[in-house]
């Protein structure tokens, strides 16, 4: 933990441009989320300006490459654009994650491109929370795009995919089992569907496969969002991306639902943030040799272990506990 | 709910082996778990003996058919088998499970045979809760096996499967995602691996595969979980596989590692039963029209959504605020 008075240069250095400080700080907050405690208030009225644009799928759709070529484009248009990759897997296992930011070395020499990988260093919502802290940041400092990526469609993907403004959710033609995986929660989270590599057999079907499953889907009863096909690699179809994406966020800041959506996130992430939390509660009671548990826990522990009471009758018992402690 | 005489009947006539007692204290826990809070005492001296069999995998690894085949060798062993299908998706999406359940009625006129289809009414653990309880019920009815099956692979059917003695996971040749899926917590629970639909291209290929995943994986320094190919429609293998299951069962009460296991098994039921409940706790408090709710908590969640506050640190005021209430 730095000092106070390190950690206000850093801030200040931030909010003054200083690419360093930022680079401190988002390592600070990697291993450490609860520092956002005494960034947040010096940081809170430079927020709110970037468009945090998240883009997930299953692996292998090219969400790198389509970050890549994306951020090419905000820049042509004089934006700034800022990468945050995440991988919720160990940093053992991030070796395509390495590789891809080694493709992202185009965007090396431009001051107006920063790239950051993250990984899961904290347990259960430690990435979303270091996530929501970093984007703030990158969000303080002005950039005017930040584009959010993740590895995977896991749960992790999706809590960290909370923290955008807009979802670009990505698949591929080959995607066998994507329908079968937007049910697990994609669907509700798009804005935009991209079918990437979209030169390749069964494009044309996933579109309409992914299409249907909208309109059966209960969750869009409105307008459904676009199927937008790309070939990202070449850059086919990514104009036409960015174009649908800016003029999504367009419309959502004229008709105020841009300041309803930070509002629900920023209450999303609370919730998040709260739950993990008290699973941390929770399982600091259940070790077995925590000195603090008193006789009546021990012993109810015990009984569930025995089969002598049921566990989800113990389990209320256990949140009073908890509660009047 | 019940009154206690009606529930005090139902529970003597699951004892005395009335299939009709047991089928609608299924129906009542189905609907309502905490309701084993008052059906636990009377039967947890019954419990303990069935061996219960988690079978899970991606949807269209042929469970269903497994399950089936599983069933008519477990009754020509002379033991009596109950069938529990889970289906965490909503009773409107789950044609394929009705399909299945069709193909089961071959053993529809065998009395020791009971086969039932459970969905996810409540919410969260719900499904996990229910299915502890159903399973506690099969078993002290004096169910030999109990085949506890799901639909897919997401967190609840591996929550599911925790209620399983041994658990055992379906691939097919063509689960191109499987190794993927797997890194997603099923190759943690498996004790066997089946590669069903054994006859088609690359089942060898597939069992190599899992097989090296297995290896590498950090899980299994010991002895490697048996994978055994299947052809569960015509029949094929399946004498293996519950010869391999019983081994395992048996190894498994002789050396005491069943008594282990159905203790942590509890403990861990107890864990996801206060998380589900605490999820509950925190719901009702975030529920902006909760007339319970302090002014300094409504003020936390102001702040917190008009940005003046990070959610992260306002979530641990929140835990303060629950704990202090």
């Amino acid at each position: 933990m730095p000092s106070v008075d390190k950690l206000q240069k850093e801030v200040a250095g931030l909010l003054d441009g200083n690419i360093r400080s930022l680079s401190r700080l988002i390592t600070l907050i990697e291993s450490t989320p609860e520092i956002l405690a005494s960034i947040h208030p010096k940081i809170k009225d430079a927020e709110g300006k970037g468009h945090i644009i998240g883009i997930t799928g299953p692996p292998g759709a090219g969400k790198s490459t389509l970050s890549s070529a994306l951020a090419t484009l905000i820049r042509e248009s004089g934006r700034t654009v800022a990468i945050l990759a995440c991988d919720p897997s160990s940093p053992f296992t991030g070796g395509s994650v390495l590789g891809d930011r080694v493709r992202m070395q185009s965007h090396y020499t431009d001051p107006g491109v920063f790239i950051r990988s993250i990984s899961n260093r904290g347990s259960g919502g430690g990435l979303s929370n270091s996530t929501y802290g970093i984007t703030a940041l990158l969000d303080a400092f002005g950039f005017d795009v930040i584009l959010l990526e993740t590895v995977g469609v896991g749960q992790t993907e999706l809590d960290v995919m909370k923290t955008s403004d807009t979802v670009v959710v990505v698949i591929v033609p080959e995607s066998g089992d994507s329908i079968q995986t937007m049910k697990a929660g994609l669907m509700e989270i798009a804005d935009i569907f991209v079918v990437n590599k979209c030169d390749r057999v069964g494009a044309d079907r996933m579109v309409r496969d992914v299409r249907s499953s909208l309109q059966l889907s209960d969750d869009y009863r409105g307008a459904l969002p676009p199927i937008i096909k790309t070939k990202a690699d070449s850059g086919d179809g990514i104009s036409n991306l960015l174009h649908e994406i800016d003029t999504l966020h367009r419309d959502s800041v004229f008709s105020s639902d841009f300041d309803v959506k930070r509002s629900a996130m920023r209450l999303d992430i609370l919730r998040s943030s709260a739950l993990t939390e008290m699973e941390f509660v929770l399982d600091t009671i259940l070790k077995r040799d925590n000195p603090e548990n008193d006789p009546a826990l021990v012993s109810l522990i015990n009984e569930v272990e025995l089969g002598q009471k049921d566990p989800i009758t113990a389990a209320k018992a256990l949140i009073n506990m908890i509660k009047n402690k």
